[in-house]
Parts: C-alpha cells; sequence; structure tokens
C-alpha cells in the first residue's frame, strides 16, 4: 500500500448568473456549448437576497456573471458578491467575476477631497468575497485595471462596434466626433480604424459643482457636410450625447450616427436619444436593454461572442490578449509616453 | 532648529449618516451633544450613489451610522460601504461602523451546502471598505461577532425592553415564551429578569426548503391563565409570532405582550400583528417604522440612549462592558460549558 | 527548441497525523486505501516539538490530522500548527486541517466583555500556519464555519447515531431530550429522525460566573414511561448528562439512552456516567477513548467512514454536501428565518 | 498603586530624506521649521544601499522624501523601500512617503496584453515596506491615487503655476493649448484660470508599436496672433512639446509659453527646449534640475511650500483638500459623468 | 452646537502576565511602578484554557508577558495568544507580546527538507493573534527578527551578565571560550567587554541526524592555566555545557565561569551542570528556575530591570536603541559585511 | 447539454530572464531543453524599464530569472519585480522568483538601532509584486529563507564545489580555513567533505562602526605546511580573503585555495584576489564575472545544472530535498540543538 493516492486531473468551466441579465448569461452559454448552470435565487420579506448553487462547484472554474445596472444596481451588485461567497465557501478552485459593464466605474478618482473612489472599492468588494479574476468590457478608463490585485481581463467593444459601422458610411466623408474634450483619444482611434477621416471634438463649458449638467458650447475641428460618429464608452441619461447632436447640427453636419458600447439609458435617455437627430444610436448588450427602452433607430450588437471567447481563453489558458493584438485598445494612447 | 515638530493631541468624534435611518443618527448625536455631520449624497440616474462629507474628517474618529432596512436594503448597505471608503481615504483616524440593525446576519452559516455565509460576508465587505469596528445591536447569534477580524460591540437592548416591560405586568402571573425551540435562552434570561416565573416554547415542525413558512404546533410548559411575555430578536414578516399568538390563547394565556428588538416588519407583518390578539408589541427603533406601519397597540422605544453611550465609552476608552455587566448578555449561556 | 516545457497533471493525496488520535487516522487511511505517511515527531528535552515529513509532498493535496483532546490538548494544537507550517514550506499544493474535535469550539462568541474568542482565534492561526482548507465535526456552533475565510467541509456525525440507535430502540415509545435549552433544535432533529415523537428539555438555573456548574431543575415536556434519547454535541466532564439523567428519572423515565458525537470525558465524566443510570452512553471515535475510561455500558462508533468520504471527495472535487443531503443539518433550524 | 500607568500625548513630525533631491528636503523643512533629520546612508562596494537613523523616530510621524528622478532612478526607488522598512522597525507612528515626481506613474495601465502595471506595483511595494500613506504632486492620471489601500494625499502644482503666468501674460490675447488630445482637460482648466480665452490641441498621429516617438500634424483650434500657453503635466525628452511649438508657429503663433509640473528633462531635452522658439519654459523644482541643465529661458518654481503645507496639514489633521477647494483639481473633469 | 466632540489624549500602559513566570511580571511591574492588571485565568477540565481581562484594557498599549519554558511551554504558548486574541477584541490600543524566552527560537531554519521553521511560525501565530510588536531576549539567531512584519525589540542581556562578571574575575588571566564553532562571534565580544583576553572554542564533531547528542573533540586555541568564561545563549540539556567543561579541564584551565542568557535547564541538565567542575554557573531569569533546580553554585541575575527599562521606553517613544548603544549587540558581526 | 465544460490539464513551464545574466539563463534553459521565453525589455529616456513578454504565459509556471549583480544592482532588482508583475497580470499560474545571489541578503537583521532588515525587504517585495516562491543559493544566512510567507528553495552550492576542490588537492594535507569566526561551521561541513583534516579559522578584532574595514589578527588553529582551503560564502571586496591569505602565509601554510559560491568581485576585489598568494580562487557564476574580470589563477564553475535541476523539481513536483539530502546543508548546524 502507498502513501499516496493518485487523482485524475479534470477540471471544469462553470458559468451561473445573477439577476440582472439572464439573457446575456444564457447567450454567453450557447457560445460555450453548455447551459447556465442553475441556482435558487429570491429575495426575503425584507429585501435579503438568498442565493444557492443547485449542482456541485467544487474544483470547478466559476464564472460569475453579473452586470451593474437597472434601478436596483446596488442589489445585482450585492447579489453578485453573495454568489461569490458562496462559490468559495463551496470550493471553487478559481471565481471570475464577469461584470460586463461594472457599476460604478466612472468614480475612479477623487474629483473633489473627500470623495471616495467608489471603482476602486467595486474591485475591492470583489476581491473580499472571493474573486480571483475582473472580467469586464470597456472601463470608463483603463488605469481602473490597476485597481485590482490579480489578472483583470479588460475587454474591448471597440472590434464589434468599428465592424458594424464600417459597412454602414462611405468613410470617405466620415468625421469621427468626440462628444468631449476627455475622450479624444477613443475618436483618434475610431479614426484610424476607419479611414484617417478628420477629427473633431465639442468643447464644453461645465459647472463642476452640479453633476449630469453640462453646457456644449462648439464644435472644435470641421463637421460641415460631414457623415459624423460620435463614439463615447456608454451613454446614461443622454444629455451629453443630445448636446452634441445639436452642435454638429447646427455646425452643418450631414449625418449623425451615435456609437457607445454600454447603452446605460437611465432617465431622459430614451426620449432624449430618439429626438437628437441621429441616423442610427448603436450599442451593444452588456447592459439589458428591456423592449419599452428600443425603439427603430437603436440597434444592439451582442457582445456575448466577446465574453464566451474571452471565458474560453481563461479557462484553457490560451491568451486573450490575442483577441485584441490586431485591435490596439480603444483606450490606449498609442503611445506610452508623450 | 531641532528635527522634531512636535504637534497637538487632539482627537475628535464625527458622527455621520447614510439616507436609511436619519432620525436615529440624530437622536444619537443629540444624546452626545454634537450634529450628524453634513454629507452630501444622492443618487445618479442610474442608481450609483454618490457621497461626500462637507467637512474634513482627517484624524477624527468617525461613526458611520447606517441601519440595514427598507425594500433597498442592498442599496443602504452599498451607501455605508462608499461612505466608509471615503472616510478611509480623507484620513480619518479610525472608523466604527455602526449597524443598528446588521443586514443579512441571520445569514450565519450553511443551513445547506453551497450556500453563502452572508453575515460573514457583510464583516468582509465592512473591513474591506475599511472600518476598524464594527457596533450593531443583538446579532441574531452573537457568535457572529468572531466573523470580524478586529473590536465588535455588540450591544443588547434587553435592558431597555425589561425595563418597560417590567413595570407594565403584574411578575407574579407572568410566563415568559420563546416562540421558537433555538431562542429558549432568551426566554430563560427574561424569565430571570422579571422574577423567575415559567418558562414556555412552542414547538413547531418546519419544512425545510421553504423560509419564512412555519407550522406552529403546540405549547411546551403551562401557559393557561398567564400573561405570556412571547420574546424574540426580531419580527420580520410576523408569521412565526402570529401563529404562537394563536398557540397561545387557544392554550389558555391570560394577555400577550410581545417583544423584541428589531421591528422589521416586512410584508404581511403589520396585519398579522394587529390581528395577532396581543395586547401590546414593544420594539425598539433599530430599525426605522414609519407612520403606516404604526398603529396602536404597537409601542417603540428608542435605542439612541444605548448607541450613544456606546460610542461615547468607544471614543473615550472606557469600558463598554461596564454597559452591560449589570445585566449578563441576553445571547449569553450563563456558562461557557455544559 | 520551444519557450515551453509541457508538464504531467498528477496531483496526489496525503494523509499525514499528529500524535493525538493516531488510531483515527489510521483507519482513515484504511478506508481510503492507502498508508499514513511516515513523519519523524518527538519533543526536545524542553518540550519543544520537532517534526519531519520522511517523503516529499511537493504539490500533493495534504490532510493534516490531529484532533484537540487530553490533558496535553494545547500541544496537539501546537503540533497540527507546525505540521501546517512544515507542508506549507514543502510545497504542497493544498493544505486541509483536519480537527474531528477542533478545540475551543465551545468558546465561540464572548458571553461577558473582555473575553477572547477561542474559536475565531484557532481558525486564525490554522490559517496562519498555512491551512487552506479546515474539515471538523460537528463544531458546537454551526456559525464558527464562518470564522474561517475560505471553506470549510462542516461533517455531522447523526447519521452515524441515528443508524445505530434507530435499531435497539421501540421507536413508538421514544422521546428525545434536551439536556438543556440551547440544544433543543438537535433534539427536534432526532425526533424527526426517529419517527416524530414526543420531544422535552430540561431547564436548568445556572450561576453565569462559575462555568461547569449547572443546576438541574426539571423536564419541561412530558416523558414519563418513555424510552428517553438524551442527545447532545459532547459530553466533557458528564456533569449536564448525569443530571439530566437524574431529573428524567425522577419524571418516570422507562429508560435512558445517551448519545453525543464527541466523548471527551474529562475529569469525573467516567464515574458519573457509570452511575448516571443510562441504559447505554453512545459516542463516536472524533476523540480517542483510552481501555481504562471505557466500560459495558459504552458504544463507541468509528467515525472514520464518514472523515474518509469527506476526504475522498474534497480530492476528487465530488460534493460533500451530497453526503449530507439526506440528512438537513443537525444544527439546522429547518427554516432561514424565523 | 494602580494597573494602568498613563503617559504623554506628544506626537512627532519628522522629515528625512533621500538622496535624490536633498535640497527639496531642505526647502521644505524650513518651511516647517525644523530639520531634516540626519540619517546614515551611503552604498557598499557592490552597489547595495545603507541607511541608518541617526535619531530615534519611535513614536513619530514620519515623511520619507524621495522624488524618483536622474539616471539611478531605480536606485532612489529602492532607497526609499529600504528607508520606509527601517522606520517601521524602529516603530514611528506613521508613514508617509513623499513622493513629489512618482517614478513610473506613467505607466499607469496596460497598452497591450503581458505589460505590467508598474504604477500599480510603485504603490504595492511603498505599501509592502511599510508606508501608510502617499504623497505625491500631478500624478499622470488621477486615477493612480486608487492604486493605493489608502489615504492618498494628491498634491496639485496649477494653483504655483497659475500665479506665475498670470502675471506675465496679457490674458486677452492668450490661447491656452495642449500638446496633445489626451490632456485638453488640463487645458480647459488652465483657460478658465486665465479668463476663459480659447482652446487648442495638437493632433498627432502616432505609431503605437514604438514609444516616445510622435508625429505632430496639425493644431486643432484658432491660435494665429495668440500668445499660447503651451500645458503638460511633465517634460521628459522634450520631444513632443519640441513639434508642439513647431506647429504652433506655424500656426502664427504671437509667442509660446511651455508650462509643466514635473521637468523631467532627460535626454535630448534640454537641447530641443533651447531650440524649440517658446518665449519661455516653466516648471516647479519636483525634479532636481542641475545647473548644467539651465538655461535663461527656464524658470523652476519652488513646490516646497505647497508640500510644507500638505505634511503640516496630515500632522494636525487639517484638511488638505482645503488647500485645493479654490482651485478644483487640474484632473478633474468638472462632473463626475459626461 | 458642533458636529466634532474632542476628546482627552490619554494612554495607558497596561502589563498582563500568563501563568509560566509571574514572579517575572511582577518584578518588572514593581519596576515601572504599576502592579500587574488582574486577570482571571484557568483551566477546564479538558484542558482548554480560559482569559478574561479584569478591567478595560480599551485604548491602552497592552504589554502580554509569557515565557516560554516548561513541560507544558505549548500550553503557555496558546495561553498568550489566547490573552493577546482577548486585548484585541477588548480594544487595546497596541499590544506587544513580551517573550523573554521565545519559544522555538532555536528552530529558525531548514536543516534538511521538510522540517518546519517553528520560529517563523511563532511570529505568525503572535501576529495572527493580534500582536503588534514583539519583545525578546537573545534571540538564538539575530535573524529571527526579522521574521516578524513589525518592530521587534530584540534586547541584549550581555550587559547584565558582565557587569556581574567583570567584579568576579582576574581579567588579565581570562580566555573566553565558545562551546562550538558556531557561537565564536559572541565569544569575541566577550572577551573584547573583559579586556581583550585570548578566545577559545570547543570543536566537535556532530551526528546530524540525532539532535541534543554532541560528541567534544579538542579545544582550539591555547586554555591552559586559564579562567575561562564558558559563553552560550542558552542552557538546555547541559550536555554541551559539561563537555566543553571536560575538555577545558583536560586542557588544564585554572577554573571555569558557565555564563548563559537563558537557563532552560531540561532534562538532566541540573546533574550535569552540578558536576562539570565549573567554578559558578550564571543565567538570568528570563526562565522561572524553581527553587528544587538551584544549587549553591547557581547565580541567577533578574532581567526584569532591562524588561522595564525597554517596555518603559516603548510607551515613552523614546529610544530602545539607546539602551544599548553602548554595548554594540552580543550578535553583531561588528561588521555588516566581511 | 451539460453545465459543465471539461478542460484539459496542461501545465506549463516557463523561464524568462532579466537583463543582469541572460548567459546564465541561457545555459539553465539549455539543461531543461527550452528556449528562454522572448521578452522586450528597454529603459526609457529617464531611466524607468518597460517590459513585455512576446508570448502568453497564462496558466504556466513562471520561472523569472535574475541575478542581483553589478554597478545597477537596484535596477535589476526593480526590473524583477517589474517582469514578476507583469507575469502576475497576464495570469500565469505560479512565479517563482529565481535569485541566485540575491541582493541585501548580508543584510539579514538590525546590528544596530533603526536599522533596515533589507535582506526580509527584498522577500516582501517580491512578494508584494507576485512571486509565490523563492529559489536562491547560498543564502548568507539560513535563517532568511524564514523572511518568506511560503515556499523557498534555498540551493547549496557546495556540493558543486567540494566536487572540483576534491581532485586538485592531496586530502591527506589538507587544513579548511575560516576567513572569520563566523562561518567556521562551513568549514567544519568542507573538513568533513574532505576526509576529516585539521580546521583553523583567522580571529579578528574589527571596528563595528565603519563597515568593510577589518583588521586581521592572527591564525587559530595549526596550519603550517598544510594545503589550505580557505571557504566563504562570498568574496565581495576581498579584502577579508586577501587578509586572511597573508596570515596564513604568514604561518607558514603550504599552499591556499580559495573557495566561494558568489564572486560579486566589486571595487579592488580582482586586484587583490590576484595578489593575495593563493594558488587558485574558486568561484559559481551565480553572478556574471565579464572577460576583464578573469584572470589565469581564476576557475568560475557553472552553477545551471543545479538551477535547473531544481526548476525540473519543482515543476515537477518532485523532491528538490533530495538534491541535498546527500549532503547536509552547508548552513546546517548538524544538530538542530547545541
Amino acid at each position: 500500500m502507498s502513501a499516496v493516492l493518485a487523482g485524475k486531473p479534470d477540471k471544469n468551466l462553470i458559468l451561473v448568473s445573477g439577476r440582472c441579465h439572464p439573457k446575456l448569461a444564457a447567450d454567453v452559454a450557447k457560445q460555450l456549448g453548455i447551459d447556465v448552470m442553475g441556482t435558487t435565487e429570491y429575495d426575503f420579506s425584507n429585501g435579503e437576497i438568498y442565493v444557492r448553487y443547485t449542482e456541485s462547484v467544487r474544483g470547478a472554474d466559476v464564472f460569475v456573471l453579473q452586470t451593474h445596472a437597472g434601478e436596483t444596481i446596488n442589489k445585482f451588485i450585492m447579489e453578485q458578491l453573495i454568489m461569490i461567497d458562496a462559490a468559495k465557501r463551496a470550493s471553487a478552485r478559481s471565481i471570475t467575476a464577469v461584470c460586463p459593464f461594472l457599476g460604478y466605474s466612472r468614480q475612479d478618482k477623487k474629483h473633489l477631497g473627500r470623495e471616495p473612489i467608489s471603482c476602486r472599492l467595486m474591485f475591492d468588494l470583489l476581491k473580499a468575497a472571493g474573486a480571483d479574476r475582473i472580467m469586464s468590457v470597456d472601463l470608463h478608463a483603463a488605469q481602473s485595471q490597476g485597481f485590482f490585485d490579480g489578472p483583470v481581463d479588460h475587454l474591448v467593444a471597440m472590434p464589434v462596434l468599428v465592424d458594424y459601422v464600417r459597412d454602414r458610411l462611405d468613410l470617405s466623408n466620415v468625421a469621427v466626433v468626440s462628444p468631449d474634450a476627455g475622450r479624444i483619444r477613443v475618436a483618434e482611434q475610431w479614426a484610424q480604424r476607419l479611414g484617417g477621416g478628420p477629427l473633431a471634438f465639442v468643447h464644453k463649458t461645465r459647472d463642476i459643482t452640479r453633476p449630469n449638467k453640462a453646457v456644449a458650447n462648439r464644435v472644435v475641428g470641421d463637421v460641415a457636410g460631414k457623415d459624423c460618429v460620435l463614439v463615447d464608452d456608454l451613454i446614461d441619461t443622454g444629455g451629453t450625447i443630445a448636446e452634441a447632436c445639436k452642435v454638429l447640427r447646427d455646425a452643418g453636419a450631414n449625418s449623425i450616427t451615435v456609437v457607445a458600447t454600454h447603452g446605460v439609458f437611465s432617465g431622459p435617455a430614451v426620449d432624449r436619444l430618439k429626438a437628437c437627430g441621429a441616423r442610427e444610436v448603436v450599442v451593444t448588450d452588456t447592459v439589458p436593454i428591456p423592449q419599452e427602452k428600443r425603439w427603430d433607430g437603436l440597434t444592439v450588437l451582442s457582445i456575448a461572442p466577446l465574453l464566451a471567447s474571452a471565458i474560453q481563453a481563461v479557462f484553457n489558458d490560451s491568451s486573450v490578449a490575442e483577441l485584441f493584438d490586431k485591435y490596439p485598445t480603444h483606450h490606449g494612447q498609442g503611445f506610452l509616453f508623450a
């Protein structure tokens, strides 16, 4: 008899989903050729969440998918944290928090003293709950990857969006426009992808003490007669985009296509977008967009193939970077140093 | 000139409050002779929370009070975590999370495999955000103190409740009743406080797979003709209490007084309690009870003096234990070992 | 030539044992079809412990079994910590501390201010030494699982004990009795397993300041003429059990069978149990019971098959929960919330 | 006799300096009215650094000042880490790493897969060595504050620079220019401070795979006849600035004033700046600028008063934010969300 | 009313003691002008330890003194860990573990593969329990200070011992002898202190696989006619010392004085020392030496003044190093590099 | 469709190298039958280091080899830390820092108050960057292994050196000499390996306040007519060795062979060694020795086979200890306790 028992080296991939965006989880699972694993999830009368996995996750690489959106965004965050805790205590081999849209990702620095850095807090909470790795799409600032003490798979939706837009516009007449001065880098990258056309941005004066209020002033750059592609990482209330559209129209733009990764669409967003004069608004489904928030001018592209590829690569220890090596990251500044 | 600059050793106590129960914070502050410090707190359109302290907390002992209650309980938890992060990054000397009712405190163990231990998770999240110390009232299980790697001030509301009840009943005819077998210890302590009268409990059969559903069976112990004091740590949907009252009435109880620390009152609780036949329901205000959830038979005692005393003791490094030494903790088993 | 060298994915299970209960380790190993791995362990003249593994543990899943019992309980705890440190520094892939009886598990909360929470400390020490996972049987409070920041396999001996008792009693005449008010839950579960018979408990008055001294008062519930099964998690000095037996006999019980998971049997335990009038005392061998502490009325059931099954399940990443799904945990309250 | 010995609550501030920029440390100390504390620091023959404090730091708030600059930048980083370790082991009460220019602060995200995030690493190393708090000036991205799990005092040199420039230009004819698209935010803030004049930026095409090489294209915005203020956070090799100056001159600028916080001046920087046609180059002394790198057109402003004020505020627990409340941070976007 | 409550900055020193060496604690307390604070400490029947502080330690600097000695050395270690846990949970401001003799300090490296580094484990356990700082006397290797991630006050008994010996010998005829090759450094330092006389050591052949067994061979150096001072850090079983004495006598030594910091005296130590032919054996009382282990030729010097001075210095934030600056540490090699 | 995706259990070994000693990395890789994996590494103008892996390291066991030597030793340390960070963020399965010569390993304790323990700091930095395991050769003190909270593979070069020396000397006439009193243990082990000949050491008086200066006095032990093997762990400036040679020659040694693991050779080392009168100086190539530092009397043995064997053993989870079991470690004291 030996002092050692040899085992078999299977490893398994399991995908579980919170209740925010089950459709996306199902789409990702379908791409992977599996089912979303069953979980028991409900709310107690007092609002506390109950979660239990209905099958064993012991020894598996568990991917806990939850996007952070909707009126109960904080509840969905808590739900994901609880799901991660349950996976940790059930002896998962590794836990990846998949957050297609990461809540609080815009609060990534202190603008004034005595503010939180809520985006860093999000990473800390995910780690405290037991996540070994984070996967997300188009964080507001690429620096936020560094908030996590471990691997972050920062996926980029630009390839998906560019592929769609490229076929629908006359590239020789395109101008790429940034809705504000802080995102010109992204516009630069779009311009490069779309054949090197001209670039513009909207120069605003802002009242720093009252968020979500912005006063668009004027376009810097030439857009008259151009088919403008107005690019941003996310559309929240639609205010910035709507005002940019107005300025572009005033400046003689021929058409406007609005493109963004995350269609958060909160508050008056849908009404503003419908009325903004854009030919088309293009987003991905990192955030669930219910039927009542959809209209004819809206196109929603599926992010599931991208997420599934990345999950598969993580599981198989193949390179995620390769998925993007052909496209330098759209947050990238092109050079490390100026 | 010296290589050393000597400073002054002031230290300051600051109390800030989340938006769940501002009235309680104000009451505590009043007891301390200070104001709740001003904070800017609001929700963005997409539901994310913004917090900023309006005054400096640098070097202060900051107490961040938030009870975890209401339909948006998860949001209030997130808000407290964000407030703690902000205090940490604003150089508070120490941060105490004051959670009069701690959310998820009942999920303190795994009943089945693959469940979370959400109560432990709560302590982990508070620590990850930056809390150095936790203060709470009547955690569901006293063991939960051990979930935190640091000091926990576990306050006991029993003295407040006993003082109120004692004056209103003929102690020679009182029987103390536990609504279920798991809480008989507490009933024992009540019986001791109220003069050593008889003890009883309700013996239930439960269906382990469906929470919040309980079937009361019968009283163990003699309650006929007695003025029963039915004691529990919290009242959530009121189902357990209502069924216990029915059984007690069937068993010939003369009157029933219901007593609990936390009046969570979710779902059908108020209707059930109004109809349960109790002479009076007594709770503290660890959880906010809006006007529409109050009725004539309900008495709400203030927990603010207790919280204020404990905060003061923490700040002055005086003994919190002394506050309770006269009353052995109601979770205490009387002996360490059976 | 490639930049990558591919390896073979063997993984191995190794069981090592401290010196407290080598018989149990041998029994577990036998169930697993392996030998306990050899170790060099002795004491230096000044009482310090020396440990060395005689074979390589590099890359293996190492299970370090030590129960915490006997006069030198603290030495056995230190020995396990040292063994874990040695395994960590010898590059074990994972380390599971197997503590059939976990020392200090009853000191799981503060009964009075300025006490330790020694049970939490135990988990902290095991983690500091390098344990990735804890396996134990019937912790005094199920909440203690939450003291560990990682997976805990909390095994339940009730199935083993119930199987034995069920065949030896006339279930139609059985009453299940809890020796004190704090353990009625367990009695409820036993009653359910044994066919739903009546339930009783012993109501004691205790002097909270002097441990190990308890004064039994009276039985709550009807036991006259019944075959009583008196259930507890552990028997230490036997005082509680002996007094309960006396009260049961006075109340007209027909027979008494005493059942507990851990036969700690310290101080006057054996004499008390021999004299208590019980027909039989049934425990498992989580704690070693030397020949001189055994008598005719004592039955010691083997816990080794349960431990071996759990170790095998951990190693194979199969579900430990399944071992118990047929039996809801005996600490379980049947419902999450009252 | 009592069981307690009461002590005196003195607290002390101590400033120590590495060998990179002793002049700045001396200037800061002078502002604070103290001396830099003596240290023994030298290199062993094999290049290892030796450090020892010549006076006690026990119980003091120690500020360890080292800027990260010069050819031996990595050595200066190691020196600061060693100094922090020595302070930790010598029982300092708190340790603040003061890094006027933080090395690697530009490597704050992954531009390509399999890169480090060296800026996050810097914060991790400072923490591992024992720093409780970080103080720095104008980090490349404000998000980097979030890399530290604790308080970061992120100081802003803009007020110092603006004060100087404002008095030397005819504000009615000023245009503020960003040397690249990524820094337009800063230019916006400068424009606001200088009276709201027009804004421009230089639009470059970059080859993302070859760092430090940039091809300036054209000015976006109108600068003809204007007195241009060209603003950046740091000047490294001077390439970006030199090319921007050329483009501005070609576009008919009347004059150019170059302003930056950090005068890193590596490689060909001085030659390029001398030849770039700017009327004046204005930097602070966060980085030491030796006499041979100075020329007539260069103005170096002292950052010492700002550092001293912040250190004093940290020590006295007064608000650092107040130092900047009159100037919203220059990295601030004015709004939290676009 | 203000939002801030100002407090008073008292700080307090409290000394508590485990049960290993209460006499030493009392002596230290006397030197400090206080009492040892009262604690409740006893063993439960099954050997578990109970500890409670009888007064508040909130906000105090608590020094938990326990030497690690005697047959139940492991129990005393556990007791100290439990005391530290209790102090942490009772809100001590800082906790210093005072271990005059630190158990396992000789197991400070791996001599063979698959051994523990038990000395490092000791520091890890003390930290896990909650110690902020360690104080000890003459660790076996000075490197062990580095095992703790925080301040260690490593005290040196040599000054105490040298002062005693110097007055009792004719320094012109003294030779300092190391009982084995590994401790010659210490002997060098003694020689320096005692006027620079000759140095010798005993050259042994050892059997590496059987601890505590050593075979002395011969003296290297000249001791004929000399008054030998045989110095070591500790005397455990006395075997090494006894054999060295024999060799010295054989080599014609005139007299032998044995000196060591820690008189562990385990197993046959006392008999061996009585019979070894030394004129006097001198140790300190870091380890308790009961009356039955004392004999005429033994001198026990008090270590209490040294411990008290160091505790006072820690509390007052004055320099501990100064206590020893006059005596370079006896583990010191004189130079950093050879 | 299943809820689980099964994967394949490949694991891979990757070796990457910093820029200090690429030849050694190439030699190790050759022994392993692989290539060193390609990396992009260069310095920016301001001295910051850029690193990127050119192939995926996801899921691999990555060995990051860097020796710490040369004038820019601190830069090489930083480079290794950055490489480890990059590997961590690129999802390596495990990261081993291979440091053939570990910088600062001699600063392993505090000789005076207020010094750092830079060797412990090195381990802390490597851990903070992301190293799971450390591999090094002949640390100055074996205790330093305990500075790391995890496995350390401490390799021993003595077998390599002994094999070389044994064949070149008449063992019957050999004396082994330690150049100072602190290293006699090593000399003892050499003496044992070389057939048990006589042992001697050089007794120095040192000025403790001025490092790198030592005054050799006299030989203790008999070396006249002997072929002396002078052994040390490293040769830095060569001062100690040169003075020892002089004393040995004066004492009538027949020949001197100098042997050391690490040929650091800083400052005047080469000149001193050439002139010291030794027949041969033998070192390994843990540190790169450029052609201009080599001379006829120098022999450099390859350490690559030893490193490769250890790396292979770590990767295959086979025993590293076995590599050395035949040779008790040369730091080993032969016995655990004196």
